[in-house]
């Protein structure tokens, strides 16, 4: 175990990677199994749901409740029970030796005998010029979070998934209009959402922009997005064609842009342990039935939540990850437990 | 398919064979998506989860909330997005052709395009006075629910599986004592738990109570268990013998009685179709990552919860399991009626 004197912060039975659901799920079992869980909050703390304004799904709230609070609620839970949260993002683990060395992006060093890697996926982006100059400045990710800026603006949303539906319909809160640019023909959204689009569709609150991609965006940091340059061809995915007589470019003006098109996970700290991730860079979990699903190729490693779950997504399904993970760490750790103490004792 | 005229009900697109949390946490979602689920609700209506009187561990409820409360919350937020409840206990699936035939106990009868399985497990009692007055006061079927109630109590488990003593075990962590009563000499646990097991004895944190049996449970639903009382014979099976002069009879103080002597899957009625069951009876479910981890040998049955899952069988992992279950049965019912568009559009 290398590590500068000065950095080293202390040793934890369990680190847990992230504080959204799947993270605070599995530090409430945790705690409760008296495994003291440090759990580091990254810089997007609750994770996803926090930019979810309504969360009518997670079962056990007739009503609904906010993302912020059904959050705030577990964080609370999990610290009820023991749990202790932190700033910091894991910028590497040290997998070659028991315990594992857990270096953090600001040089703070823990050692650790389990990691659950709770640390979701990020937002995706176009890649697209001006994406870059105008994230913030009139381009965002999170319509809960910067929606009401652009109150009676048109306002575009890019993407055909649950999360883009879902935001298209949130925005038309505050825009003179909501433009939903989607590459395809067809929306992937559930049936709910669809429904709900197609509402607005019909009171003119939305307009459908289907079989279209954006390529470029235009504006600056102070005055905003300006317009977007898109191009658009009969059969779909117009990025892919853009040599095709059929593919057409035009200019569009809007005061903002929403991008809704998935997500990235965060495991790349997880590089160099022997952790499996897909070529997607999602964490490859054991599965299957019995204990020990959430396991990785590194005895000592679980994973949850939306670093391993590229299908379902959703609170509900990161949670119980969470929960399975607590109790799999916590079958780890009693098993190490009783192999140092045998260590411990001389034979007779 | 076959049907009494005055017995057949009507067709639904999905039955969610349960109303517990997986069974609610489905309704939730395939309401949703407007699946218009039925879900028949057994005779232990909500499920597992309604013996325990206080949640600590569902995440979202800093402060716990009650089994039936939390059931209650979810049949309510599945009712308001269109999932009907009724009673009913399904006798018998003819999957031999589609849509399924769903013939209840009562003889009523259903069609139906889709089926989620979330019948849960029915934890084993042993049917002596006291039980019913004090399950959920002082006794009960779930270590990891309810241990953390009684830190610092004498705690008695009774069984002499892998889940006995496993129970036994996890229990030294509240326990001020750990009591395990078995009817037999020898554990039928594995090794591995009776080593250490038997590590725990030697530091007298957990003391055998072995060729014994429990034959009443003392106490008031107010105060809770109180002491319990116990026949032991020097050969095992007691309660076989109670006339034999070896076998004596004593009271013994604790304060919370758990059972572990095995659940049952409530699964039978899907004898006859494709789905596996392994030794036990429990639902084999395809498992893995990405999508249609639920799904069973039997096209459109699904399965979800404790029906499935012997390890975990905790709310949050049914409930995310039963979240999983009706999004797969989603994509099974559109692709089933794109089928049948297809179907009914004359070829050109």
């Amino acid at each position: 175990m290398t590590q500068d004197a000065d950095s080293f912060v202390e040793h934890r039975k369990l680190i847990i990677a992230g504080s959204g659901i799947s993270g605070l799920s599995a530090a409430i079992y945790a705690a409760r199994s008296n495994n003291e869980p440090l759990v580091l909050e990254g810089d997007e703390p609750g994770g996803q749901l926090t930019l979810t304004t309504e969360v009518d799904n997670y079962p056990g709230f007739p009503e609904g409740i906010s993302g912020p609070e059904l959050i705030n609620n577990m964080k609370q839970q999990a610290e009820r029970f023991g749990t202790e949260i932190r700033h910091g993002i894991i910028e590497s683990v040290d997998a070659s030796e028991r315990p594992f060395t857990v270096t953090l992006k600001n040089g703070d060093v823990y050692t650790t005998d389990a990691i659950i890697s709770a640390s979701g996926a990020s937002a995706r982006t176009l890649g697209i010029p001006g994406e870059d100059d105008l994230m913030g400045y009139g381009l965002s990710t999170c319509a809960t979070c910067d929606g009401a800026f652009f109150r009676d603006e048109k306002i575009m949303v890019i993407g055909g998934g649950d999360a883009a539906v879902e935001e298209a319909n949130f925005l038309t809160k505050f825009a003179s209009k909501v433009y939903l640019v989607h590459r395809r023909e067809e929306f992937r959204a559930e049936d709910y959402w669809v429904d709900r689009l197609m509402e607005k569709v019909e009171a003119d609150e939305i307009e459908l922009m289907l079989n279209t991609e954006a390529t470029e965006l235009h504006g600056s940091p102070e005055e905003g997005v300006d317009h977007v340059t898109l191009v658009r061809h009969p059969e779909g995915h117009p990025t892919d064609k853009l040599d095709d007589p059929e593919t057409e470019e035009f200019d569009f003006d809007v005061g903002a842009v929403f991008y809704a098109i998935g997500h990235t996970p965060n495991a790349d700290y997880l590089e160099g342990t022997a952790v499996q991730r897909d070529d997607d860079g999602y964490i490859v979990a054991k599965g299957g039935s019995g204990g020990n699903q959430t396991a990785t190729d590194e005895p000592g490693i679980f994973a949850a939540g939306d670093v391993v779950d590229y299908h379902y997504q959703q609170a509900a399904t990161a949670g119980g990850m969470g929960v399975k993970a607590a109790l799999d760490a916590d079958d780890y750790l009693e098993e190490l437990e009783r192999e140092e103490t045998k260590a411990a004792t001389p034979a007779e």
